[in-house]
């Protein structure tokens, strides 16, 4: 009998008598993923041009390629307001929405592919697939939208240089109002708009330059049907992931082999990150954006997971901090509770017509009266009315929205088909009290709280799901994911029985 | 009996009746890599500051943070001679050489650390911290450069601005030649170079504005000992690799299945990808750097795969192409040897004196002398000694230096201590002779070749190999990855009876 038979018998027994549904995988993509893209895209084109009107221009260039070191680049990520408009990812390419226009309303300027170039790059769209992608019908060659904008802007002409051409100049109405993506918070990937402003407003007045970004926030912080179906399956893909790390995340591990475990069921989904991936075990737990994930698991550490799958441009945003050796202590049991309680008592409040955060009734304030209930219980806080004591355990907003982005914008508001967050914390790190200035009500404050303090010191617990608000119930999108102390403890038990897929 | 020693028992027997050593894992990184590290850059600085003699100074910044999108960066690469000359992988950083100062010869500019961001996103080197990685003992806060460069290169003061501060100035001797990376080629990763060396042009003459890039091209070609532990490091981490990529790369495997188990692995062992990952099956081998890895591998398909970890900044750089079904067609097979053959050409020819390219004696030269006369006996050249005909099936260089970057800086001739790629490839796309300039001679070119193409179409293959150049014999730093025909086809049969590692 050769050893090949052999082998995959006993494989195949060893499968079979693995536990029915230990390792669940991520489901296809969603059908609306490519059957509603074109109505979606649209709808959003549509919705942009009503809100500026006739007189108004929207101006919206692809992002470049970010350089890596030397002559390589990090993969290609499209812009996202960019993206939500035409679904191309592809650099080079410039967008136009003319609502008052003559002739086109919605214009692509695409590089002109080159066959040579091709050969070491890879495909470079056609115009036929560009209209097939966005539809947009539209589509003029790249090296054309300098004299168009010359045409639209004729105060452009100075600085724009168009070249000269044989072909006739377009028919484009006068433009009162020019959009393009200008944010407050600066921004190294819309340099180009802001020197773009910066030329127009030397040139003269004529042209009210007009910030888009608050019209994309109203548009984007209400998801389609099948935008939710994207996240959800950008959040199964991080299901199928958190499986592997609850599998790897031992005593001995190092924590980018827990990220590698993330990335490679990423990968495997035909995802990526939406964000980098966040592994931090023992101390590194209290540090809320650790990106080094260069430490080794020890034995008694939690270790907290903040990781999330980007599928189709949509992101996943998930948080959970398991005991590496697949128990809790008492102590950490404790803290994990409360996180829990607190963080069930915000999704319960992910509602429309609260807030994320501030108002009376807020997902933000629903965990917080929670978490500063159980603190004072803890002897952790004194007061619990107290927001400086509070902050000194929990110093982030424990709700943002998702979608495109990571951090997707919104309004504070919660309204029915916004994707938010629901994820306080609590982190005992072993400086924490060290820093506060020395005032008499911080000393009496250190005093009071020093013996419970060094009982949970350098445990840091975050618990994060990700919800999308309706007219019923909140609906937890990420629910797969065992969150509950118990299932937890119950799921590391299983996976890490089970033989890996 | 309970299921859980089942299972364990059954993995056991499963794992005992694999083949030994079947699967190979890449061994713990070098003892040099941290061993040698000060004596390493040390000597660089040295080195560097012996080239640009005492009345110059040096200045580099660390690389910015690259957007991902939205508020989302990439992860931190810091810029290859920066980090050549300090080790240190952070932002916000500048270095000063100046052979010729009357105190300091090597300073470290350091952002303060601020321990409330900390919080936020991580450790910040402290100035102990950066002179442990670093050797320099110098280390000024960054906020005081402007006042620096300012009292350096006096001409700078006006554009400096340089806060005014209780601090004396610094003893700075004239500088006549200040050094930065203003390379040929426009990189926008060197933006800030251009912008300082335009502004101290404007500002006045005194200063001679030179290029660091061809300093840095001589002293980075050749390897140091630990240089070259770290780049076997990498290529260990890439040969662990490609074992589950040939178990994996089957017909009906997407291609970004594969490029996950190379990420994967690299990451899984502390590395990275030292350039985006290439797999590309079917037709897709036929273009060079094929990046969308989006396709499914089908029955008879090829599956070219260039990837490379990299480890610690030095990266790896392999390409193995195989068949999806673990076999070779005889057609591919008869290109295939054609190619190995060529390779080990190129590989013979990999001594010093000989030159990369282009001289009588070079390794591609000595690869292309294979190939060409393969290529008339295919019936797919006319004439051996036609250059026009031969770029129709590789049009690329077969050799580059590797490094710290990918395709690393060198000159043409090879030395003692380089380590360069040797890569021939052929490649027949579909629409190769389709694009050909209508003259009389490429018509009776297609004509001859027709045939034989149309018995090779669809094929693209390279064979990638890391070599160091030394005084003996050429040595082949990533044998360990299988490259002989018969080779390949016993690595995939073997790997895919084995269980995963």
């Amino acid at each position: 009998m050769s050893r090949l038979p052999l082998c995959s018998l006993l494989a195949a027994i060893v499968l079979f008598g693995a536990e029915p549904g230990v390792w669940n995988v991520a489901p296809p993509p969603p059908a609306s993923w490519q059957r509603d893209r074109i109505a979606d895209l649209s709808h959003r084109r549509k919705a942009f041009a009503e809100r500026i009107g006739e007189s108004a221009m929207l101006l919206l260039y692809a992002a470049e390629p970010r350089n890596y070191a030397g002559d390589v680049d990090w993969p290609y990520r499209q812009e996202n307001d960019f993206f939500y408009l035409t679904g191309i990812a592809q650099a080079g390419l410039s967008l136009v929405l003319l609502p008052g226009g003559a002739g086109a309303h919605e214009i692509l300027f695409l590089p002109q592919a080159d066959p040579a170039r091709e050969t070491w790059t890879g495909h470079m769209l056609s115009a036929a697939e560009a209209r097939s992608i966005s539809g947009i019908q539209d589509v003029a060659d790249a090296a054309s939208l300098p004299g168009f904008l010359a045409a639209a802007l004729p105060r452009a002409r100075a600085f724009l240089n168009p070249p000269a051409t044989n072909a006739a100049e377009p028919a484009v109405p006068p433009v009162a109002d020019l959009y393009m993506l200008l944010p407050e918070r600066p921004n190294p990937e819309y340099t180009r708009e802001r020197q773009f402003a910066a030329q127009l407003g030397a040139a003269g007045p004529g042209v009210a330059i007009q910030d888009a970004t608050p019209i994309f926030t109203a548009l984007r912080e209400i998801k389609s049907p099948r935008e939710t179906d994207l996240i959800q399956h950008a959040i199964d893909i991080t299901a199928e992931a958190f499986q592997r790390a609850f599998e790897a995340a031992r005593p001995g591990a190092w924590e980018y082999e827990i990220q590698a475990q993330f990335e490679f069921t990423f990968l495997r989904r035909d995802g990526h990150w939406g964000y980098p991936c966040i592994v931090g075990a023992g101390r590194n737990a209290t540090t809320l954006h650790y990106e080094s994930n260069r430490d080794r698991i020890a034995a008694g550490d939690l270790v907290l997971m903040d990781d999330g799958a980007e599928f189709a441009g949509y992101s996943a945003d998930v948080t959970r901090t398991i005991p590496a050796d697949g128990r809790f202590t008492p102590e950490q049991a404790e803290i994990y509770r409360l996180v829990w309680d607190a963080q069930q008592a915000g999704i319960r409040a992910a509602r429309p017509g609260h807030a994320m955060s501030g108002a009376p009734e807020s997902i933000d304030s629903a965990a917080a009266e929670v978490l500063r209930r159980g603190l004072v219980r803890l002897g952790l806080m004194t007061e619990a009315s107290s927001t400086p004591q509070f902050r000194v355990w929990l110093n982030h907003g424990v709700s943002h929205p998702i979608g495109l982005n990571v951090h997707d914008p919104g309004g504070r508001e919660l309204r029915d088909g916004m994707v938010v967050t629901v994820e306080p914390g609590l982190y005992f790190r072993a400086d924490a009290l060290d820093g506060l200035p020395a005032t008499p009500a911080n000393e009496k404050f250190i005093a009071a709280v020093r013996p419970a303090f060094e009982r949970y010191k350098g445990i840091g617990i975050r618990i994060e799901d990700d919800v999308l608000i309706s007219a019923g119930e909140p609906k937890v999108l990420s629910a797969a994911i065992p969150s509950r102390l118990e299932e937890v403890e119950q799921a590391i038990a299983r996976l890490r029985q089970a033989p890996h897929i």
